[in-house]
């Protein structure tokens, strides 16, 4: 990790929509508590030293969040992009939170830390701020519940993998023009799990989304992909 | 179920500590729009027939949250005991909470509904409402974390000392009337999987399989396999 002294605002805005209820001093003493950071790609945001580090908001690159057994097996809760806060390596703030989850950088990163300690007292100020916290908190959760669902049941990358591979043999093209919407009809699925899931294929650089359509750019992976158990 | 209408006011500060911004008028209207029922044993509360059910008040008896896969494979994710909302059965009054899920009666209940249209209205009028039931979403959070750890991580030995220990200790007896369907379900397993790792703790001296139950005989030994790494 390194601090980055440069210069350029932090967006606040698209990060915190609740920044309009806070006090003048309240906004000027959030710029001073908040650090940049710079991180390599696999190097570890949050979690391995049992240090509740505070609110991460991601302006480069992508964070994964995965829980960890004694024994060191890993398991992927979700990933954050830029624009995304990462709440859970602020879990000492919100009570109702009583696990602890590990955050690594899946690419380079550029982040914003805001300490655990700064962000506890704007929750205790404002009901606005704990509102906001929590409801990043239940947005995680249905993440969770989704990954749970995946590695538990559904094998649904899979069938997904199976369809993609049928109508672009079938039309002979690597692009296919079909919405998501088409897409969750024809596998008895619903858009939402759709669209979540290619973005974890696009993210693994299996495919490329596109406007419309689908564009298959791995098609070893996404073969191996269908034959899996 | 049966709609229950006797007498019996429902202790709403014990479930609803925001109870004291609500205007009177909204009170009046808590207290037309809430519905007592009783549930038997194994009756579905929530989750069977795709509806947005409302909150769920526990007043007797206990309740059994869990996921449900396309093949009928169920995982417990926690249960709630008397003092409880359910909020997950009132899913769609919070935007941030993209999953269902399903809710048994795990034995006789009696619950207050509140019907989620005017859970809905209360939060959208008052902060501290949507607030109680984020905190609410996120404390289940935490239970489905710990499920998910138990589910994935510890060896299945480990896991059913522990759900006998534990089942023992909430009923106070060493002899539980559960069948080893029931177990599974309740550990997220297969029954097979329960009767042979039983069958290897009876043989083991640690447990005698009863028919409709299990009796614990060495509570020492097996407290020791609950905390083996």
């Amino acid at each position: 990790m390194q601090w980055s002294e440069e210069d350029g605002k932090v967006e606040w805005e698209q990060f915190f929509p609740f920044i309009s209820v806070l006090k003048k001093e309240e906004r000027e003493q959030l710029a001073i508590h908040a650090k940049r950071a710079r991180f390599q790609k696999n190097e570890n945001l949050h979690g391995a030293d049992g240090e509740c580090t505070g609110l991460i908001l991601i302006e480069q690159g992508i964070v994964r969040v995965y829980m960890m057994s004694e024994e060191g097996k890993e398991i992927t809760l979700y990933r954050l992009y830029p624009g995304d806060i990462c709440l859970l390596s602020a879990s000492c703030v919100l009570e109702s939170i009583t696990f602890d989850v590990f955050v690594d950088a899946q690419t380079d990163c550029q982040v914003c830390i805001v300490p655990a300690g700064f962000v506890a007292s704007l929750s205790k100020q404002h009901l606005e701020v704990e509102n906001y916290l929590l409801k990043t908190a239940t947005e995680r959760f249905s993440d969770v519940m989704w990954a749970m669902q995946q590695i538990l049941f559904l094998r649904f990358d899979q069938r997904l993998a199976i369809f993609l591979m049928d109508e672009a043999a079938q039309r002979a093209t690597d692009t296919l023009y079909m919405t998501q919407e088409e897409i969750a009809r024809s596998i008895g699925s619903a858009r939402e799990v759709v669209s979540r899931m290619l973005k974890f294929f696009a993210s693994e650089g299996l495919v490329r989304i596109l406007r419309g359509g689908v564009e298959i750019l791995d098609k070893a992976r996404l073969r191996k992909l269908t034959q899996s158990a």
